[in-house]
């Protein structure tokens, strides 16, 4: 359009839409009129140096003059503007991402500048939710090929920052989640940085889950650092377990993951770049990923862990990163706390080498710590990882990461509770992590912190009825009931099976 | 939940959203926290005794009280409610549907049953615009079989309302758009009509064209009839020519398209499903459609054509209907007119024999009308369809229509228009079908029914420098000044080349 854009005063409406980028006119606005915009047409707004792409919903009442324009609160902080700034809209020009994604939908592969294209115009919010639901479509199962994957990984780690360490070696390691309770990282850091490697490690906050490792170290210990600080930390300690979500590492997998859960959907390809390109952009490159593999985890057969492991085998030779894969048990959580405080409690007891700690959890981080040690080059690093927690060493370095990054902080415990017990007499025959989940979740974690479930039983454990399953912890009245209400509806959710 | 939903009161914030239903709560109510609902959590919304899925949107400001609730208002005509009046919400119950369409996405085929489970949530908004992307995208391409086509095709009609006429044989025809001007369909009907045969035909209005045919009638007489007033004109004079759009026939068709438009993804599937769908619902049962090819048509190769033509008859016979498919050219528009009224006068001077009638539209109505009534029964179907057309038959037949539907019209004529004319003396070598609807749209077609493009030539015409091309008609300066601006950007919309 040869007609330059009209000028619209922003005034604010307070309405929060997540990540989707709104803008709202009024319905007799003129450049609604002259531009031939309604209610749902994709527009370029634009305020001072900025632009964004929204969706335009239109006012039919006296929120807005005609002269007016509003933004989503995310829109707006985006563009950085206040009441009254001057803000103009345009028409969208052509995407050739969307051309691709259809292109792909039809059969063609995509190569490393098709990639690109998608990933750049997915960060930067051009393309619509329908755009990228159709990309994870295309690409779900296992419709990326080798080449496909690296481009996309490649253009992920491009589209955001990247962490550079002045050392030949950065270990890191990871889980494909899935597990309520697995939080074997803080050990695992503490141990293989008390025996002198460099971990930086940046870790998520929780996304469907009671807890990320994020939320979980920040009972702990302050996580929300900046790069200055993580990189100073990193400096004294040789590790750090910080939250990566204000470092825009890898930003596309946020977008992707976030299109992807609703839907339901896996795509090998989409996994491997999700999980190398973090951390890849987090500057490591010897990467241990733990595959839990169990009916209610993430991964759930042998064979589908098995084709996901040669991929990211594959892939990080292809981007010149050694990665290594671990196929482990993921029938039931591990560790006893499921929530950020009650799984806090069960890292601290390990650390401590506490003689009731949960064996599980113990065993599971000395395996991996034991496996990144070798990956970091060290001779026999199981026994090396076990002495290192039986030492003290790890609890030692551990407290030096948490002064490093703030001070340790007392685990806060929750002040309701309720304990769910036994109905029969017989052996534990299942656990349904999910629903578990879904109770901690329900009981306030991971924002009520000191909320979730305490375990106190494992798989085949033998239990007499009326004999403790586990606890509800929660911070208030209604959450406590909320979650009771759910595990009422779910009465096998750990399931005895009568003699 | 076996808690009791909590009930807010509506107010009304006037916020159109078109099809997509919002709902927006205060940041601060207790019904969010206590559900852990938060911006984009997709949540049931119930008043009296119905119901309806929304996207939830959180405002942070004074719009809404904490125990107020607001909807776009789209969400609320449906749910019919006013200010004040009880609201309650809850969490979206597991929808089988969701779970069909990743069987899909993963390569299973879709039975009857799975494909009805589909469409019925596509059309109650039951399914999110993620899930509407994705199954679309599974079923882009050639990616239907047969079985999946007719399951399509009949769940579709299920799904809506499905006319019957006390009549052994009820014809119609369809055209797969992308043809500017092409309005072939009221002299059709006239013309068959006029020979006896049973012609109740509904048709759409613009959704990205400059006129769709329903906008192009009703510059004629009224076509917003429901459908007693339908039965009755069809009764009288054997046919119509009304709005489809208000009778609910396949309805899931208007949401699927809508979610593959901005995608711009063909399924030859879904749009075999889309034509016959609606032909079976609107009670007709044999159905000629056209099918013009051309690179800027919708169709844009014979190959193409050739597929979709044979997936079209074999669908017919397997849903019990006669179906025959014409591939015609789409090289160029039909008639001179693009936008209602202008084609409203094309359609006129063909039907009342007048000499500068545009012969294209005249031939191409006449070959159409010609096989309809052999389809219809009627033996050599194009000299009668010559014959009736210039005894007046069908110009007299037209009228008896139109005075059945509340009496004819006056076209009306645009006051503002700009003449294009040839920068160079040469042969018309290229018309771009798809950047003549666009002028003829910012020229505000179909709004203004007066707007749009008339053509002064044709493909292979010779023209003389200064001669001129086509003419745009407008009611409003500010949408002349548009479509010129985008005609000046587009100088070679109909390409001379110079001898």
């Amino acid at each position: 359009m040869t007609t330059a854009p009209a000028t619209l005063r922003f005034k604010p409406l307070g309405i929060d839409t997540a990540y989707e980028h709104i803008v709202f006119m009024h319905a007799g606005c003129h450049v609604c009129r002259a531009e031939g915009f309604f209610a749902q047409t994709r527009i370029v707004v634009h305020a001072g140096d900025k632009s964004l792409i929204a969706t335009l919903y239109v006012i039919n009442d006296g929120l807005l003059s005609q002269d007016e324009i509003s933004l989503s609160m995310g829109a707006q902080h985006f563009l950085g503007i206040a009441e009254g700034d001057p803000v103009s809209v345009s028409h969208v020009p052509y995407l050739r991402s969307a051309s691709l994604i259809r292109a792909k939908i039809y059969g063609e592969r995509l190569d490393r500048s098709a990639m690109q294209a998608i990933i750049d115009d997915t960060v930067t919010g051009r393309l619509s939710e329908l755009h990228l639901s159709a990309f994870v479509t295309a690409c779900a199962g296992d419709n990326l090929d080798l080449d496909e994957i690296v481009a996309l990984t490649e253009a992920m780690v491009a589209a955001g920052e990247r962490l550079s360490w002045p050392h030949e070696i950065v270990v890191d390691k990871h889980c494909v989640g899935g597990l309520p309770g697995n939080r074997t990282t803080p050990i695992v850091v503490a141990i293989v940085t008390a025996c002198g490697l460099i971990m930086p490690k940046t870790s998520s906050r929780a996304i469907t889950s009671p807890a990320g490792t994020a939320d979980t170290m920040e009972v702990l210990a302050p996580v929300n650092l900046d790069l200055g600080a993580m990189r100073r930390v990193v400096e004294d300690t040789g590790g750090c377990l910080v939250w990566g979500g204000a470092m825009q590492l890898s930003p596309a997998d946020d977008v992707l993951i976030r299109v992807e859960r609703p839907l339901d959907l896996d795509s090998d390809g989409q996994l491997v770049a999700s999980i190398l390109s973090k951390k890849i952009a987090a500057g490591s490159n010897r990467v241990l990923i733990d595959l839990p593999v169990g009916p209610t985890a993430k991964i759930r057969s042998i064979e589908a862990a098995k084709r996901v492991s040669s991929r990211l085998e594959e892939v990080g030779r292809r981007v010149g990163i050694d990665v290594r894969t671990l196929i482990t048990d993921g029938m039931q959580p591990v560790g006893r706390g499921i929530g950020p405080a009650l799984e806090a409690r069960d890292v601290l007891q390990v650390l401590r080498n506490e003689p009731g700690a949960p064996a599980d959890l113990r065993e599971r981080s000395l395996l991996l710590a034991g496996k990144v040690l070798e990956m970091g080059g060290k001779a026999d690093g199981a026994a090396l990882a076990a002495e290192t927690l039986a030492s003290g060493d790890a609890w030692r370095q551990f407290l030096r990461i948490c002064e490093a990054q703030g001070g340790l902080r007392e685990v806060p415990v929750a002040p309701l509770l309720h304990t769910v017990v036994a109905a029969a007499t017989g052996r534990v025959a299942n656990i349904d992590n999910r629903v578990l989940a879904r109770i901690a979740k329900l009981a306030g974690a991971p924002q009520s912190v000191a909320a979730g479930v305490d375990l106190h039983v494992d798989l085949d454990d033998w239990v007499e009825r009326g004999q403790p399953l586990f606890s509800i912890h929660a911070q208030a009245p209604g959450e406590l009931r909320y979650a009771r209400a759910f595990q009422a509806e779910h009465p096998n959710v750990i399931l005895v099976e009568e003699a």
